[in-house]
């Protein structure tokens, strides 16, 4: 508890907690179906050659290629069929001198024929198969491993699992396959004034509103969030919910439900809860006074603000990043959009900012519309597409001046 | 069957089809934890006041602001605590004339009180409070519906369900809300030569491709994907399968395995299983030769090119619009990038053409990779990003460039 109280910029709270834990991404294997939106932790091999044998190419007959030679339209050549293959089929057959078999688009050719002639240049009466057109060796055939061969790298650890690449993985006949195990993360809201969504509501309670918010911004960061409810502001309550966070998840986080946030009990509690506890209290950042950085044993505890929208940011800007990488997602680089701010902001000089923004599409332009102070957090929260990042050494950024908004999860660009 | 084997451009299609058919977006009613990345299917109101009651916004003293008139650093004035109100709590006593009550952040302000003396600015001694300060009336007071008034729209619909929106929600109480329902889509993969993904593959078979790349794709666009599994290419077989599909769900997509698509048999068995059947036969599109457009009775049956990329292709032009309106999205404007050719392409005048692409960053420059035709169609799977649209006036598109990328879903450019 050593840094208690010192407030210290973003960046040093990251040091804090990193120069005593690394997130470890883990690594877990899945079918195929539970893959989608997850992130790959293997690179990809192919176990088989796709195609996994010669292929016709298009509809027509299996030929020996040098028995075509010198056919036209005006001097056809004629071949004799002694089979047909399927797609799916295996042909059992084989082609000599002289012969042929009809075959489908994607049926293996049959041992001896070496190319495939187009229907279209092709005419058959009973077992007399006249070909209009000379075929070179392998044409219109898809060979054996002519798209993945055995034993080629097919897709690179790190890859988001999109639709192609569930397509890849299929085409190599993976049914399993390593992701990124999504980390868990447990979710508490303090105040005894708190009550849980859509539950009544009592006179001198409040609806908890970070819980869900807070959850949801957890699975946009690949994490699987769970919320443990409401504890009371006090030692006892804290501690027991708490430590159910820290025995059954990887990452708790605590928000307060007053705008004072957790600062007041939360962390001479989580203190309590282990070594070395808390790291950080206070960051030099508006809104962000009262949250704080512990570590307990081998995990991490944030406390964040109790007013939603700074809840948000705080997460975004603290959180977020670590649960990305061990969700082995790429850090957010696309979640920000430039946009032209449509009032001035003004800005404590000395202190870093985050001014939450409605984004509005005027015309080709994007405008970023700053909520106001003196809106109420619900109506800020409801509004809030994302946030400016005010640099301490800035007092005003001015109308029409172009900033860059990091977007919150979820927000699309109407 | 009017259209049939009458090659129509994408527009065209899409008009045949929604001259009988609109798409109906469905509403349906979940529970907050269910709600999430969904869109708002309702104008949302609040039922309530936000806060509830009159709350501390810090902590101190909850006086009579004309009590404190004259209150200064050298003057304090004397008031006699008579009691104390907790977060949560209410209180069940009134302050008169020369009277105060301690009060926390957030807990409700007592009867006769109207205005917060901070913490700071006194002193207290037994039941004695000296106030350093004035306050006005309401000062440090968040008042009754201050946030969000009784009967306010808080949120509108067509808005995504995002963490901001969960906790607004939440704050006014909300445990249930209309959402747009997932569509239900059909997927069905369509070859006899085709195995699903993990089983052994037997001789002259190859692994089925596309069901799970469009049943992954259909997700991506909100849509709740059914995966049917592999119809042999012959009449009786898929017409149980898409049976099977109509009955089921809202839309079906069907793809081939091999690269002819599924025109060879499809197009006549829907056909068959209701009126008006196929409404379009091959786009003027390359690729896209292999696809139709159906509809029997109520339900789209949409027939996809077999080559993996080309059915991704064709599916974001014809059927993610569909699947996106409704899922209550709007439609895909921000899943595109603008990015420089890195070599360029040719192609056929008079002819659409949708060439994939692979996104690499450079310095801060996105640029844009051709996946030429050579390339295997696994291989293109695995490293297509998007696709460039080339109008059918354009013979060339000059490298450096500058082109408009069609993100696939999924993608992230890193």
């Amino acid at each position: 508890m050593s840094s208690f109280l010192r407030v210290v910029r973003i960046e040093e709270a990251r040091a804090a907690l990193e120069k005593r834990w690394r997130s470890r991404p883990r690594v877990v294997e899945v079918p195929l179906g539970e893959a989608a939106g997850r992130v790959l932790a293997e690179d990809v091999f192919s176990r088989i050659d796709v195609p996994p044998f010669d292929r016709a190419a298009f509809d027509g007959y299996a030929v020996r290629a040098a028995d075509t030679f010198g056919a036209g339209e005006e001097s056809p050549i004629e071949l004799t069929r002694v089979g047909s293959v399927r797609a799916g089929e295996w042909p059992k057959f084989k082609i000599s001198r002289g012969q042929c078999a009809e075959i489908d688009t994607g049926a293996p050719v049959p041992r001896g024929a070496n190319a495939v002639v187009m229907l279209e240049y092709s005419m058959a009466r009973a077992k007399v198969v006249r070909v209009f057109r000379a075929v070179a060796p392998g044409e219109n055939i898809a060979e054996r491993g002519s798209e993945v061969k055995r034993g080629t790298k097919v897709l690179k650890a790190g890859k988001m699992v999109t639709p192609q690449t569930l397509g890849t993985l299929a085409a190599i006949g993976r049914k399993h396959i390593k992701v990124y195990s999504p980390p868990k993360v447990a979710v508490v809201s303090s105040g005894i004034e708190l009550v849980g969504a859509g539950s009544p509501l009592k006179r001198g309670k409040i609806y908890d509103v970070n819980g869900p918010a807070i959850c949801r911004a957890v699975e946009l960061c690949g994490g699987e969030a769970s919320y443990l409810g409401i504890a009371r502001d006090e030692p006892r309550s804290l501690a027991i919910i708490l430590k159910r966070g820290l025995a059954t998840c990887d990452v708790v986080v605590l928000s307060g439900g007053s705008s004072a946030g957790v600062g007041d009990v939360a962390p001479s509690v989580v203190d309590e809860l282990g070594n070395p506890g808390v790291l950080v209290h206070g960051l030099a950042l508006r809104p962000g006074k009262p949250t704080f950085v512990a570590l307990v044993r081998d995990k991490p505890v944030f406390g964040l603000p109790g007013y939603p929208v700074s809840a948000l940011m705080v997460f975004d800007q603290l959180v977020a990043p670590y649960l990305r990488h061990l969700s082995g997602l790429p850090p957010a680089e696309r979640e920000r959009v430039r946009a032209r701010l449509a009032s001035k902001i003004l800005s404590a000089r000395g202190r870093r900012e985050f001014v939450p923004v409605k984004l509005v599409r005027r015309g080709r332009e994007v405008h970023a519309e700053p909520l106001l102070k003196g809106s109420g957090a619900i109506t800020a929260l409801s509004l809030a597409d994302g946030y400016v990042d005010v640099p301490l050494e800035r007092e005003i950024v001015g109308e029409g001046e172009v900033v860059e908004v990091n977007l919150f999860g979820g927000v699309e660009v109407a």
